[in-house]
């Protein structure tokens, strides 16, 4: 199993130390006490160590370093991409030895409050420890209730630590109340023996036992055998599942790792059999239907594409800002890049005889997911794109190089490059060709756009052509709204992407509210003329204008029809709330 | 003759001037001294004059208000639709007044040496003016040795004036030593009192009478060849002709009349013999040219579309009220529609031997219109367009049942559905598969989108894509800004259109500058799916809310991609003015 070699892998890294031969790595705050650099794989952990000494006295670090390093024996577990649950199992040994070192030092030296609290606290958890259970853990999850974590069985009160996090304290916010693992598991520079180190200085308990052990799940819940999901997703509905990764997280990587993808689900998620799974392909009239098992479409050529999917939702919480909307209030995460792999539909449909007609036809999709009346999702595009190799139109069965998760759509699901995520096809169980669009729900009375002036009393459905392409759209995922930032230079980050293919050829960025602009710098993947699938992630790093109290940052992308995004959110509100890509804004404070 | 027609209505243009009655027009200086702009067609020199200003002491400028207006007596040239050859004949004659204004203000007033001196040489110049040959002239051709131009009999030293050129230095650095006709005559925009004025300040001397006899260079006009023009069409340039429709005839009809269409010409319209007429397609590599007739394009498959072309400067006016750009002022008629009949460019290249490659390759197109120096207009396109027969791009040689005007390129255009009007070449010569773009300067050194912070000191033209596909555009044609409209029920009507064959599905119009919109009729033909290569009128019947004294009408237009107009100008200006495409806003009073 991959978690096996996974866990051979990371053991093999640290084989002198497991087995106490040879020098044990220096703590991280040796290098900071000593005023140099730690090796390369630990540089980014330097400046919060820096931060860390302006914090936690001297006196304490000299004490840390009389301890033995390691004080976590912890069995590594993934948490990535998961097609089976997979339970973080974390064994941790007490060692006496350094709890001793710290209780007698801090008796020696007389430390302060401060410390005597964290070495009771320590004490306490290695001699009896408290017993929290996950209910508990999860009501401290902000400054006020303190900020408390698990990681294995162990609970720890990162409260002070948060604001020393490398990654920002955002990032650290993240996994308040709850479990590590999956943010661990994600960024792999924590499962390091250092960390683990400072990590230990925060213990306050343990979990019950019983909330060591998976849940149990209600079986008469339709979404019951929904899979466990990323802590990291901010969950904007529970059932159905539709969650997006935070800002802070969401252009860390190029390629969404599977685990934080935005998550749209209409309806439960469908748990199906690889084995038994088969893809019907409805013929052309007269001619012979096709139904395909998993290993049938691996027959056909294999074809690998980077797409970002976007949600019609995405920030419509901006709209509801503006007025009420029907919809989940999305910030800007419903919207991810993979890579992903499958059969082209062109080839599928071809072998199945279809061929492009005079006429206009659409080729509709229907998913294995269904609501308690049996309807399933369904949707539709034409089939002029449909049959154009050029288009691209995937019968994925891989994302990210894995199977694809259930949630999005194991084992087989559309992606449509370019176009409306409405359209991506989850579970997908029928594919036919018709004269008409899908008569589908979500073809046909719902992901469509309207005049501000429509709403639900006159709002005639048949009036707007379904979305398929998408505009122009673009996004600040760092500074976040509200935030302080330091004066100096200020680094902007953000996404771009837009519908049809077509490249971002710029990102403006103002710091002023849209009265002067600076030119950002596009990162990421280059783009293929025409199959601009995937977005370009952007940064700018620009002087904080002098005497300036607050920034009114925004930002705007041109694509390469030289499209842009409209001004304010108002004049393209729509009832549903899609859309919406006006210049996205963000405020936020300087510090003197 | 037509010459002589065109000669008869020009002068009757400016009798008063002739004949010294009337006021005369008040030099530009003025404009920019008193803080106020000049009327339209003298706006492209406005900055000039604050350059102008800016080097030259204002108080020599007061010094030429003083003067009298206009020290030449020129008989004006028509530079309008000659068929005939027009020598630009102008005669100078000194005028003594002005010539004494100068000496006594700068004697009264004391000026530094700068003045003295050009005072000194205009002394000189008019007294008993210096007489140099044209060999002595050509000898000034450089920073080093002066820089001297002559006009009819005048020699004038430009040296300090190079820099401040508003079509930058290297333009006026053509025409060092030698006669500035030929260029003139080029670009009509010179052949104005105000630019006449501002040489006469670099009088030297005069030519010697042999040296007046007309030289070898050609002063024949380059223009004198052109078609007569449809006197509705509002002039933005002569040579090169360019011209649009008023508002009030552009949505007329759905199919633009020829004799109205829009008219974008870059140089002198060449005059081909249909009899002799070859264009010339480049075979692949190891390959087979083609030399087609007219017969010959005939014998390919006619194919026959409704097109409408927009150039990239459509509604640059509305920029430059934001910040001056540089070129023509378009206003909302740079656009229009015909039915375009030809061979696709797809069936000739495949008859040329040519087909789509796995790397990125461009059809280049070279007219037969050139410049003196013999450098043809050329743009390019991508060859996966060129080759895509569901992209129709044809070369043209009929406009709405007849064979192409000259001024639309006859015999034979590029048409290249849903892109910039600048790719759709004229006057066609030659057809070649290139690996890179076009190299000609409208391909890399114009026609691209920059953000506003952009300017001409730090611009980078290849950071930019060529404008191919255009952004989603609408405006309104009726009533016009400033108009007065009847209370009770206003009629509002327009156009709007979109690049990349994607159709306009809605137009929402607002009489209260954006605050609530309707939604607009759309008219004109149906689109067909992804080859909506021609606009839609629309109109609107709406009633004026009672006691509204004045209405802020804007319209913006939405395309099947959802893309959408941007609200506003500033944030899109950009230093070339193109892409102009924010919310049309016109202003009506309305009569109580």
């Amino acid at each position: 199993m991959a978690g096996g070699r996974a866990e051979t892998r990371k053991w093999s890294l640290t084989p002198d130390r497991r087995h106490g031969a040879g020098p044990a790595p220096l703590p991280a705050v040796f290098w900071s006490l000593a005023g140099n650099q730690p090796p390369r794989r630990r540089r980014t952990w330097s400046a919060t160590m820096l931060l860390h000494r302006a914090v936690i006295p001297r006196l304490r670090q000299a004490c840390r370093l009389q301890s033995v390093p390691s004080r976590l024996c912890i069995r590594a577990c993934s948490t990535n991409d998961s097609l089976q649950p997979q339970c973080p199992s974390l064994a941790f040994s007490g060692d006496n030895s350094s709890t001793r070192g710290w209780r007698v030092m801090g008796t020696l030296l007389g430390l302060g409050a401060v410390l005597a609290y964290h070495d009771h606290r320590c004490r306490a958890a290695e001699k009896s420890p408290h017993i929290y259970t996950r209910e508990e853990v999860r009501s401290h999850s902000s400054p006020e209730t303190r900020i408390w974590v698990t990681l294995g069985c162990e609970v720890f009160d990162v409260t002070e630590f948060v604001d020393l996090h490398p990654g920002g304290p955002s990032k650290l916010m993240l996994a308040a109340g709850g479990p590590l693992e999956p943010f661990w598991a994600l960024y792999a520079v924590h499962d390091q023996p250092h960390v683990r180190e400072i990590l230990a200085q925060y213990k306050v308990g343990e979990l019950s036992p019983e909330d060591t052990a998976p849940s149990t799940v209600k079986t008469s819940d339709p979404y019951a055998d929904d899979p466990v999901r990323h802590p990291a997703l901010k969950v904007n509905s529970q059932r159905p599942f539709n969650a997006e990764p935070p800002p802070e997280l969401l252009t860390e990587n190029y390629i969404t790792p599977n685990p934080i993808f935005f998550t749209r689900n209409h309806l439960p998620v469908p748990n199906l059999d690889p084995e038994t799974y088969r893809l019907h392909v409805v013929g052309p009239p007269g001619g012979q239907s096709l139904c395909l098992s998993l290993d049938d479409l691996y027959q056909f050529p294999k074809h690998e594409i980077t797409v970002t999917l976007q949600c019609a939702g995405n920030r419509r919480s901006e709209m509801t800002r503006i007025k009420e909307v029907k919809g989940l209030e999305w910030n800007t995460g419903a919207i991810s890049t993979a890579r992903w792999a499958g059969a082209r539909l062109c080839d599928v449909l071809a072998k199945a005889g279809h061929q492009l007609c005079g006429t206009e036809a659409h080729v509709c999709f229907e998913g294995l997911d269904s609501d308690p009346t049996g309807t399933a999702y369904g949707a539709s595009i034409p089939l002029a794109r449909a049959m154009d190799p050029e288009a691209e139109v995937l019968l994925a069965y891989e994302m990210n190089g894995q199977p694809l998760p259930r949630d999005h759509g194991f084992p087989v699901r559309v992606v449509v490059p370019g176009v409306v995520g409405a359209r991506h096809v989850k579970w997908l169980g029928k594919v036919s060709v018709e004269p008409e669009e899908s008569y589908s729900h979500w073809q046909r009375r719902d992901y469509k756009g309207f005049s501000p002036s429509v709403d639900w009393d006159i709002v005639d459905f048949d009036s707007a052509p379904s979305i398929q392409e998408l505009p122009v759209q673009s996004a600040i995922t760092e500074p976040k709204d509200g935030e302080t930032v330091q004066s100096g230079e200020v680094t902007i980050k953000g996404y771009a992407w837009s519908g049809g293919g077509r490249a971002v050829v710029r990102v403006d960025v103002s710091l002023d509210g849209g009265l002067t602009w600076q030119v950002a710098e596009l990162d990421g993947e280059e783009q293929r003329p025409r199959k601009a699938w995937a977005w370009r992630l952007w940064q700018l790093q620009a002087p904080v204008p002098a005497g300036k109290k607050e920034l009114n940052i925004v930002c705007k992308a041109v694509d390469d029809s030289y499209n842009v995004q409209p001004d304010t959110v108002a004049p393209i509100w729509n009832l549903r709330g899609v859309l919406s890509n006006a210049w996205h804004r963000v405020h936020v404070r300087v510090t003197p």
